[in-house]
């Protein structure tokens, strides 16, 4: 199968972090590819690989970065796909420069930003699933079932917690 | 045509900040509805409205909302459509409280986060444009037609300059 | 004895922080019930909560969230009860968010948010404790004699400080 | 009608920021009374107000103060009534002082923080109704009527709003 | 020797971030006395210890506080003995709510503010030294030794790095 | 009468944000001297200025300025006197950056900081106006008076509010 | 004479708030081109500008933008010239994202930030002027006379204020 | 051969941050000196190290500085060579304090800030690589192979990332 969805670092070093999308594409049984291009560093191949993706059968590219995270903005100039943002945090001023180099992209070209930190990596991989839900059924069923356990362990959180301070 | 996209507001002042989504999606020719519904005013219309979304056609939510700006995250517990935020600046905090409350969603539900302030409107729309243009041909193309044009905007802008400065 | 006095948390992993609050509701012997309820993972619960608390006996409502907090606001949106606002500090804005997606709600519905971080907890079952105390006299006799004893603990700490100095 | 409620200013220049505060009480019924204490030029007074509010009859205090704003922790340590603090918004830091100075109370002494600027005011009214309302069944239908004419006027908002877009 | 500074804080916690300025009184032979004073928990010793420090011999007290930072200012409402603040760095604001709650004293009750954090204790002592030294020209000769050292320290750093250097 | 007191600033442009400090340091009858001198525009005369302030006779300098304001720090590293620093604020940062350049010193060298803003320059004034009363008794009666005579004016305001609230 | 400074700006808009820039490098007798290039909405153009200026005879490249300001990050992936970022200011964030956006670039491709809003147009010329005056004796002697002539313009700003503080 | 670059820092404790600074430049076979020179602490050495820079052959000066970091300004005002800064990261304010105390310089003084925390150090030894190379076609062909190295590690990182992911 040919994947319809990319995940992009700005540095190796971000790998660890992605865990939660790479996690969550394969529970939906989505396949992915996943690089390493630098804005600076591999500027061409940036814009390379944003320019042939939609040719590839890519749909939706999930970009994280940090610091001047300008990776979402240099892939999303040259792609009309939709391109999602995952704000990574690093010393020292713990994502915000990654936040918001990310989601203050000027009028023109967006990038969806999704949570800065771990759990941005999860949800990241999530938005991606609900937009290819949108045309692929099967997909927005199991995006519900998701959902449905989803609230199922919190519930069972909740049960425990009750149950823990029934104790006290 | 029935609408595609929603465009929630949580306050009927957020309107004229939106033009740029409005403009941006009549001139895509997409359909729309626009609503206000407040996560914290009308919370079971705003619950009942995500949970009917889906079935009555609606493909993706765009939500604007300041302050503790939760009318994404609201709509986004209650369906399992992309939903977009943008994040609306008002007194005192020049909405880094509502980028805050919008973009920082716990693992699970995601909100897809664009810009704040006015240029967030049109890249919601353009965010949803792109979304939907994955699997609308005709749409991909007007879409890629769009930013050629933004690009020869630039490039006007950029010989207006040249000859401004030349003059200089 | 019914409990009066909620605390939801968001996640069964705020229940550490949360600490400072059972035991200062504890030790002015109110009972209370703890659950776990997600403003975005279960909507629908949290609303049939906050809705059906006060017809079950409860008086206020303590919320404890993070990130994007919006679990306050999504309680205080379907209850008149006073719903207490607790901002946990997670990773990467060290409560930042949080802070600012509890205390900025719109007009009309108010959080009455305390400190972010440990002492937050405490803090909420305080104030808990003198809005209750406003209809029991007792209970506020209790909340006086905790402030005096509270005082009594800064003057000892005070005299150990002296003494300490005194050595240097 | 003694007052039961109470309105601190820090300045009397924050007398028209809590006009949404006033008009609220008045709105409900509910007597209060409106003084100037400083915690820094009157700080006696401030004290004195603070101790003998309980005996007066006040039941709650409402403190609005900008920049360092120390008004609701000073009255907060000399009495056990709840004290609830709105943050003003001064130049140049835009309220972010008066936030932090008001929230973050350390433990044992709480603050009822709500939304910095305009909105706090009504707010703050709010908040104060809800807890009165606790032991107070025709203040508690009252605020009942309050929510649902609010949630009307969003209703018809939304009204507006969606006949103003079918225009377009 | 009576002691001409004092040095408050707010916590017992305090202490051992305040040793700094201890050891700097010390080096200049200034009697000093220290105390835990707490703006919330003990606010009618804090304000009485204020009113009765100058009758005492007092001439400079130095408050450190953290979160909401009151101590400062309660203080110096009750004297106009200068006042030196320490902002205290706690979790999870970093200090910056200790530093906006001193430093954003409202016209017309100044609190002097160093810099937050563990330099700060020791600023403060130097600052209270030069403010002592204006009448004490013995203290300030003093100071300007002190200055000295401390500039041929610096000196043997740079030597030291020089050297360092050099080997690579 | 030889000025005491310096007020230094960094530009021009500062004159009119200290009027709170001249018209103080005039209530008082002091005699001060007023100096454009910018630390990186005149280091020199800014590094001569402080190293022959004390031996000219000033006794305490004030430093405004604005943005990445070193001009406290550069004063007070080539003199001993107390020195006070004034952040001004300014476009964008709105004074963030002035606070944090002059209130941040590293150990060694205080810059005692005040209010941000149009309130700092009244307050550094008053806060040199305490440091003079240490040694004269009558200035120190002259500040206690300014401060009843403060005092009485929020009495006034107290009054004035009390006032129109009960016409309301 | 042919360019060897070349500024750049993300938007057309940024024209007036770059007049500095072009009137210092006038007065210095620095031939410039001036260019609008949009790191998102021309990325090819950008690219292909950056590859080719220094073939072109370009030296120093001033990039200005505002939000999530790419612009010089872009521009320095594809150049191995000095490229010396102005972060624009622009709502609601006051320039702080596009500070970030540049200053933070990640290590491998620096871009040399100066001052965000109005003035850092003309300390990007400055810095390009010293750049380009290591290597040009006749433009390094112009910039001490610059300097110089600054210096008078404080000293002449000083005696001023002198004298308007004398007629107090 | 005499050092073209020199690498002031405010402080000792600075010399492992400035690592990546020392060993770029030797990788270049940039012949460097390494100095300790405190704005505060030793500013009549500071000044004369500045004044005398050029004359002795250094042509660029890079400052590592935290909290208050005017080392940069300070020396900025003192010669006419580039000045690059490199904001050092201390705690309680994680270099916010230093980003802000150096890129911030007013009109007339530019100091090319470029990252903080550790991946300044490297980058300005680059940025300074990159001036240098200007007038040195060796030094500019030694930069451009060490971006093409800088890409191909890129490129393998990619490749292993590539590798890994295939593998799951």
């Amino acid at each position: 199968m040919s994947a319809e969805i990319a995940v992009i670092m700005g540095s190796k070093s971000d790998l660890p972090s992605l865990k939660g999308a790479f996690d969550t594409l394969k529970k939906f049984g989505l396949a992915f590819e996943a690089r390493v291009l630098s804005a600076h560093r591999t500027p061409d191949a940036a814009a390379e690989y944003a320019k042939s993706a939609e040719s590839r059968g890519i749909k939706i590219i999930l970009c994280a970065a940090g610091m001047a995270a300008h990776l979402g903005g240099v892939i999303a100039a040259h792609t009309t796909l939709p391109v999602i943002g995952i704000p990574m945090a690093s010393e020292p001023f713990h994502g915000w420069d990654a936040l918001l180099a990310m989601v203050q992209m000027p009028p023109g070209i967006p990038v969806a930003t999704v949570t800065a930190g771990p759990a941005g990596a999860k949800n990241a991989a999530l938005l991606a699933v609900a937009i290819l839900a949108l045309s692929n059924p099967e997909l927005a069923q199991k995006l519900k079932e998701f959902r449905a356990a989803q609230t199922r362990q919190v519930e069972e959180a909740d049960a425990a917690v009750q149950a823990e301070i029934a104790k006290l």
